[in-house]
Parts: structure tokens; sequence; C-alpha cells
């Protein structure tokens, strides 16, 4: 299939933050294979018009549980405990894989309209994750929640090399996999060290939750005498590429160790306010060299999977906190949920720009919107003004999964109806 | 004019925050006549069906300068004091009555799309913004902004009482005035009794800017050796009814003032934290007894005019800012929003809430929508997971503005081309 996008304003985000007009770029198979001019012999299958559209990469969500959108709007507005032990923990016992099924076709719709293309997730990975992957044509890094209470448990170890099996590399290779020790408050050192040498033998990254609360911080120091993050690198975890989501309450002694072992860290501004867990310092970690991402979070604190309201919380929380307008400009926090995230879950060969050769990972913002218009910087209105809404097409892998607002590969009306059928039968068990 | 909505799921917000289901609304002329059951004789002459649809109170942004949506994404990420003096005053010397207009519609339009019904302006008072005000059908309480740097100048009170005469309740009431002293730091206090004295004259409310900034605070001590809001009040403002934007630095003792003299605090969350001011401490002025609206600010700090936005920030930075999450839970961002707003700009006994004999200004939500399902609690989703782009109906004044999202009172493609032209102009003059 070869798609060719004409009379584009695009922001490619290959090293610099231009914004160009009026070109045009050609799609081949599962990549972008001309970006300006296109060769007069390059027979579209299929022409889209971006007149008065901007053509980006799409956007990188490097921290979610999809599943959980089956508890959107359930447990808030409740003390964190209360909300996880009491509301939270007591549906997941009761989740079977029709359910993560569901969820995760409920939430890849919902990431589709807002314009993410890939996805990094956490959660139990029955295979109703992998298989809404592989439907709906998204792009996800998938890995297993790994919690350990007992160093010689091995039952989620042998899940998991079941799972990489079954799936990693597969849905044309838009599936892959993660190692995913939860946090180190829910994973004895023991069984760290465990789930590093599984990422080891299959040459896997690490997906990990670091430094999210203030409790998690004392609890780190009364039980390690050191603070999570550096409680794990002297386990050894950052010697695997690591994407590390939240990173609330760091030190400068956290913030060097994150910098000098190139872990990526994923902000979730959406979930931190939500749950009361405060303010990663995102321009110090930027400023000391940490590769920033941006990520939603799971629906239950959140209770969405919006990217364009991340980016705007990430662009608007610093200015607040560090009392200054110039901190974390548009650019920065666009940055942040394409190129860095794509650097985040380890690929940044392949997606995260508008690059020849990558692979074509494309959305379109329709801009003939009041709250777009006047036009004098659109990296400003993508940051502060566009709505996840105005996405109005979007290409995974070469292949188109909404146009004009009309998912291609989904159909809502079944999903929405059996993401709620499921959501009533787990409060009503 | 009868409009009969059927079929409702409701959030009335009139003194509880239940959602009632399968009622009706039976809305005749400009006033809801019937909720619940509505009588056989009611001869609707337009019947709308919510199904699958939220109907509440429209919302009301109580602090905004709507013309400055011209300047919207044209000076972000630059110190407040170059924002205010290289930018936007060069640009806004530069404005005409065509400007205010074009601009005014602009942002009118948006507002209606994203369910507001009410604003509450402070801007130069030149026509432009009543006869858009006239014409679209929104409510506005409209004020101009008085600098005073010499005590003796006449020329805007002149302009001011003219305004009144022609344009205080006109447009069938849905226009009504207020006086505004733009904010202690520009008005020099005999120029501020003035101003009081004006609004005594006419028996008019105030709008007025207030502690905004750290450097307002500081420079308030070193001039009157007391704070902003001390001040205003040791002048006697506070003896009006206030609309008071901001209240970012606020002391205990300013919060006994605010409380003890009934001033309506306007958050504006987004232009707070743009601006790099911080937050306002709304948890704890709610506790204390201060009245709390919400509004947008005008475009050039923001950057749109999406009073859903302003409701997830509030929600969700305060949370953040008080590490709880039980602080402001959905419904009261959402009664800040609306029936909060409604007292602060002095109409709670005609709008804000879906009572009989209030005025019809109503909106409907489209919960058809992969963000808004499962259906635990609509509240959340309201503060939490609503998009602006979600409003689907909005009527104000008993009169249909919009409907399934088209704009009846507003030719869009017109007012669009405009306001690019006179964005144009203005820059390049
Ligand atoms: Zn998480
Ligand atoms: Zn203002």
């Amino acid at each position: 299939m070869k798609i060719l996008i004409k009379n584009c304003t695009a922001l490619l985000m290959n090293g610099n933050d231009e914004i160009i007009e009026n070109i045009s770029i050609g799609i081949e198979g599962d990549k972008i294979k001309y970006i300006g001019k296109i060769p007069n012999d390059f027979n579209a299958d299929k022409t889209i018009d971006a007149t008065n559209k901007l053509v980006m990469p799409g956007l990188i969500n490097a921290h979610t549980h999809i599943p959980m959108s089956l508890f959107r709007n359930y447990a808030d507005d409740i003390p964190f405990w209360e909300w996880l032990t009491e509301r939270i923990w007591p549906l997941e016992k009761r989740l079977t894989g029709e359910h993560v099924y569901w969820g995760s076709m409920l939430s890849i719709a919902e990431m589709i309209m807002s314009g993410i293309t890939s996805f990094s997730d956490m959660y139990f990975l029955t295979d109703g994750i992998p298989r809404a992957v592989e439907e709906t044509g998204v792009r996800g890094v998938l890995s297993k929640g790994l919690v350990g209470k007992d160093e010689d448990d091995n039952r989620e170890f042998e899940e998991i090399r079941e799972f990489i099996k079954i799936w990693n590399e597969k849905a044309d290779g838009r599936i892959t996999t993660r190692i995913a020790p939860h946090a180190p408050y829910s994973c004895l050192p023991g069984y760290m060290r465990r789930a590093i040498e599984l990422a080891k033998e299959y040459n896997l990254g690490i997906h990990v939750h670091l430094s999210e609360s203030k409790k998690e911080i004392e609890d780190s120091y009364k039980a390690f005498g050191k603070s999570p993050i550096q409680h794990v690198n002297d386990i050894g975890l950052f010697e695997l590429p690591t994407l590390a989501a939240h990173c609330v309450y760091v030190s400068d002694e956290d913030i060097k160790i994150l910098a000098e072992k190139n872990v990526c860290v994923v902000n979730n501004p959406g979930s931190n306010l939500k749950l009361g867990n405060g303010f990663a310092p995102v321009d110090k970690m930027l400023k000391s060299g940490v590769n920033l991402a941006l990520g939603t979070d799971g629906s239950a604190s959140n209770n969405n999977l919006n990217m364009f309201e991340e980016i705007n919380l990430a662009a608007l929380i610093n200015k607040g906190i560090n009392t200054d307008p110039t901190s974390v400009p548009a650019s920065t926090a666009i940055k942040m949920a394409t190129i860095n995230g794509a650097k985040g879950i380890g690929l940044e060969s392949e997606i995260g720009s508008i690059e020849i050769n990558k692979k074509a990972d494309i959305i379109l913002i329709d801009l003939n919107k009041p709250h777009l218009y006047p036009r004098y910087n659109l990296m400003s209105s993508l940051a502060y003004s566009v709505q996840a809404s105005d996405v109005d097409t979007v290409i995974v892998d070469g292949k188109i999964l909404m146009e004009n607002r009309e998912l291609k590969t989904i159909d809502i009306e079944k999903v929405i109806y059996n993401s709620e059928k499921m959501a009533k039968d787990l409060i009503e068990r």
C-alpha cells in the first residue's frame, strides 16, 4: 500500500522544532519513503489532502495500564490507600481475560482518537492486551507487572517466558515486550534480581514504577537506608535500558544517577496530581540531561488517556511550580510526547519523528477550529490550544487507523457496549 | 418559543450534586417552566431528545478578556514583563473597533462550542464586544478596565457612562455591566475611589484583578504598607459586590477579609500557571467560606477559553499542591464553574442551575464517547474525562445557539476568516 499525504504543513521533529510548509510525504508499506518532493512514478493507492491540517509524528503514551479504563470514574476524590486497597484491588481480583480484552479495546479506541500511535503498558498479561493490539493496528510495548513478595515464586516468570514466546515481535513487529518489576516496594531485592536476569536473557528493557509518593521514599529509607532510585541502581536494574514511571520525589543524587544511567523518566502529570502525589521536577531533570517522556498512567488515576492533556499539563504545571513562564516551553512538551518517548521505549530508530525509513506513524490535526486561530505559532497551538478531538487522521505502520475521525479497525459501538457490560459485571459480582 | 428536552439525565445543581435520571425539561420563552413531568398541554415548538446525553447548567466563565483571542499563541514561553510590555501592549495600542469585534466573535464561537453560556469580561469598551454578544445570543457581564495614573482624568469615566446608557440591560437583558478598576497597581487610590462612586451611582458591581503575582504583593507593601486586598478593602471597594480575579498570593488575613466582605474570587488556574504566577490556595479559601468561581482569563495567557479544562485543572492542581487526593473534588470544581460563577456575577437568581423560573441557560453533553465509558459516576466524568468537544447542544435565554455541534447564530467560516485577517493586520502594521 502506498499513501501520499499532500499539501502538508508538517512538524517533523527530526532534530529541530521547525514547522515546514507545503511538502508532501510518501508512505510505502510500513515506512516513510519520501519527504518533500515525491517522484513522478510514485503511484499512490491512497491520497490524503492535508490542507488546513498539521502533520506530525504520532504521540507516544510511555506509561499506562490500558485495561484499567474499566475502572474509569469508579473511585475518585478519595485517599490513595482507600483508592488502591478498597476500590481498585478488589475489582482487579475479579478480572478475567474477557474484561482485560474489552478494557484494552476501549482504551485503544480512545488513544487512537486522541492521536496516540504507540503505548507502553504494564499490567496482568493475559492474551487480551496483545490480541487488542494485533486487531486494532496500534503499536504496543507490553509488560507484565511483576509483584514479588516471595523470592522463590516462579509462577509469574513462567507466564512471562510463555508470553514472550507467543507475542514478542509479533503483529508485524508492532508488539514488543519489556520486563516490569512493578516497583521496589512491591518486589523483594532477590525477586528484582531475578527479573533483571530474565531481561538480560531475552535482551529486553525494563519498565518500572519509581519514587511516586512520599511514603515510598520514607519506606525505602526505613527498609534499605537509601532512596528507591539508589536502591534499584545498587541492585543493577539500570544496567538495562530502563523506563521509570513517575520519579516525583527525587534528590539531586537520584537525578545524577538517572542521567548517568540513561534512564528514561516518564512524567505522568495528570496521575501525580489526581492521586495527590505532587509534581515531578521536570525542568531540573531535563537540565540535568535526563530523557523525559510523557504518559497518562491508567484511566483509574487520570481519568482519560489524552496525551494532549498531558502535554498541556507538563507545559503549564512546571511554569507554576518554578514560577517561571519559560519553564518547559511548548516544544519541550511536544518532544516529551514524541521523540523522547520513542527513545524511552527503545524505538527511536523506528518512530517518534517523521524521517525517511522510519515507520509511518503519523497523525493529522484539523486546524480549522475557532480555538486554533489566529495562526501565529503552531507549536504553541499544539501545547496550549489543541484538543484531542482535533486529531483527524491516524496512521500506524503505514495503515490508516482513523480518517476524518472515523475509526477504521474498531467497531466502536461494539467496544462501548461490551466494555460497559464488562464494567457492570465487575462491580455486580 | 417552547422547547421540550426529553429523556434527560440531568445535573441540576439546585443545591445538591445528584444526577437525576429520566426527567423532562420544558422551556417557555427565556425561562425554565417545568422540570420532571411536563403537562399534556405543553405544545413544544421544538423537541430535543437527550438520550445518551447529560443535561446541565451552562458554564460561567467568570473572568476573561474576549478580544484577546486575537493574540492567541502570539507570545508564549517568555518572561511575564516581556510578554506584557513588548508583545501584548504594542498590539493593544493598534486595536480598533473592528479588531475588537472580530476577536469577540471568535471567542464567543469558541465559548459556545465548549459549553460556556455566560462570561464576565474586562476590556476596552468599544461597541465591538456588546455587538458580538447581542448578535450571537450569549450572556455577558461587560466592563471596561479602568487604568488611572491621573486621579483627575475624566475621559474613561465619560466613556463608561455612555456605555452604560447604551448597553446596560440590553440584548433582552443578556448584557449587564460592572465597573472595573483594573487593579490596585494600575489605579491610584483616588481614581479607584471615583470608580467606587460611579458603581454606587449606577448600583453596579465591581470587577477587579487582585493579588495575581508576587511582585504585586511586594510593590503593594512598599507603596501602601499592606497587601493589595487590605489596601482596596480600606479604600472601600468591597462595600460593593466584588468579583476579584486571581487572588493567588493571599494571607490568612486577606482570606478573612474576602470571606467577611462576600468577595467572589475567580480562580484562573490555566492563566496563573502559564504566566508563572503559581497556584491560588483554593481549598483554603473554600474552607474559609469564600465563594470561588472559575475563569479562563484571556486567550493570550491560557491559550484557549475552555472551561472544562479549567474545571479539570482546578480539581487536579489542588490535589497536587495539598498532596491530598480529596482536595477540590469533582463536584466542587463543577460548582465553581456554574452556580458559584452565577453568584459572583450577581445573577444567582437567574442562572447557574436548572430550576423553575430561572433563565434557560442549558447545555447537553454527548456521552457516547469512548473516554466517557464506563458510567460509574458522571460527576467524575465531567471533571476528569469530558472534553470541550463533547458539548453537543447549547441553549441560552431559551434560544438554541448550537445543536449537534452546529452553531446557529454564528457564521463560523466568516468569523475565522475575518479574525485571521484582523490578526495579520495587527502584527503587520
Ligand atoms: Zn502506573
Ligand atoms: Zn485578567
